[in-house]
């Protein structure tokens, strides 16, 4: 082994992050393939002090194989694939980009909102399929003085509340803690959606987040209502959302996230009331450098490498 | 006549704005027959002290034939169908709605620039079209730290700014004079493109503004820079902005306004880099409510006539 520090990095990230970590780091590549990373932790595993990560799940056994193991920097905001419990047991620092992002999924989030209330993809089919010279297109919902409901008031729930506010709607949130910020704070998510117009769920997944927006919170949001989804997939139950939506229980919906990723069911395909995005919510070229750029930041600063010259 | 003050009314208004003039008002209605029209101020003309007005044209020879005319009431942000200049020469009062609608076509605004930048329309089409199981939808373009120059910064113009300073983009303007606020400014549109990765345009449809953003103010904002128009389509040359995304000139726009409403040029609807809505940037069902009731009140006010108790 050499002096520098010895990590393990997935085989997804950016060609430049992995230029840099190259330049700093003895790094040995993780795929999908588990036989071969078996083979590969074997013999470096008790020499691996960092793990540059997007989706590898890191599991208490993989863990266990990584006894020297300071930080695990992923590339990604949800952490759902590692089980930070135990990392945190352990004393490994689990780093994410949800800070570096969350203005980018706020700005998606809005897009949403405001296309699904103004009912913009509509608007632009009724005028790309011609009917605007023999129809009239109907009148929309105005965000203004509407009570939004924030599912998770985190960096990204945050972001989402003060663009809202600019927009002079009116946001209110839930979470496992109540924040030192103005906006209304309800117990938890049927409450919330009892009291808003529309759900905007930023939460991450977990084992309690898991079918936490179900029919219940769903039907309460109203048949006026909105759900919008720019978490995780599993977070929504969405074989309910598709029930709901059938009996008219709902006003529409816009989902960036999906449980089976990237199959999205043939009912929310054909219904013209949601918006459907692949993913995308921190899908920008600047944002996504930026992440690389955080997460290979994130290692440097903890195993004391050369810091990497940044523009900005 | 009565003792209740005389009022011309356009035939297009809503049954409740039109119920709360008549129990105020001796009405008569002004229909786009001209012949009837001329009849109609044969009759009543001397009389009539207040006008209320969509988008009825009222120039010069239409104001001479109402002597007594004290306000024109419109219920459009736009008055380019009214003689402004010789209405003020006249002492007549012009009320427009633009600080009614000025939150509501700014949310529109954001809604296409949002969607513009983050391809939130053809992301859709992906997913609908069941592509997202075997492409990559590309990344699309951050707003964070985007130079964007609005073109007018009156109520719709400054409600814009606001919005996109919440979403991190940076803000720029010109119009007819320098205002009291922090973001730059620029003598004219040519200067703000060239400085600017996009144009929103908000500024009134006047004989100075027509045609005003060219060829050569919209091949200076630079080929992956954005145009969106919320305000007259008349103001952009339509023709050079088709010429100019032919050759590759704009990485996109988004349009709510067109020259000859409502025919959308067939180049714009066959291209995918564009947005295209059917002039619906106030078209809410709660600010429409709005802008009828201010429009009302307008004529209340200045007429002396009973208030409207209105909820909010």
């Amino acid at each position: 082994m050499t002096d520098t520090p010895h990590i393990l990095r997935s085989a997804k990230l950016f060609d430049k992050s992995n230029a840099e970590l190259a330049e700093r780091f003895t790094v040995d590549v993780v795929t999908e393939d588990r036989a071969e990373t078996d083979r590969l932790l074997d013999r470096v595993g008790p020499f691996i002090r960092g793990f540059a990560v997007r989706k590898t799940i890191i599991d208490k056994a993989m863990i266990d194989r990584l006894p020297a193991l300071e930080i695990i920097s992923s590339y990604s905001a949800g952490t759902e694939n590692i089980d930070t419990a135990y990392a945190r047991e352990k004393g490994i620092l689990v780093a994410n980009t949800s800070h570096i992002l969350a203005g980018e999924v706020a700005n998606l989030a809005l897009a949403q909102i405001l296309s699904l209330t103004r009912n913009l993809v509509n608007a632009d089919k009724f005028v790309r399929d011609g009917n605007w010279p023999t129809e009239t297109f109907p009148l929309t919902r105005s965000l203004k003085g509407m009570k939004i409901g924030i599912v998770g008031f985190g960096h990204i729930g945050s972001e989402i509340a003060k663009r809202l506010d600019a927009m002079g709607a009116r946001p209110a949130y839930t979470g496992p803690n109540r924040k030192p910020v103005d906006y209304p704070f309800y117990q938890n998510p049927l409450d919330l959606a009892r009291a808003t117009q529309m759900l905007v769920v930023t939460c991450p997944l977990t084992p309690e987040t898991r079918g936490m927006i179900d029919a219940e919170v769903m039907a309460a949001i109203g048949s006026d209502g909105y759900l919008v989804n720019v978490a995780r997939g599993p977070i929504v139950d969405e074989r309910a959302l598709i029930a709901l939506l059938a009996q008219n229980g709902l006003a529409g919906a816009a989902l960036d996230v999906f449980e089976d990723e990237p199959n999205v069911p043939a009912e929310l395909i054909a219904d013209r009331r949601v918006i459907l995005t692949p993913h995308m919510a921190s899908g920008t070229n600047e944002t996504r450098e930026f992440m690389g750029d955080a997460m290979v930041d994130a290692l440097i600063e903890k195993l004391g490498a050369a810091p990497v010259p940044r523009s900005s």
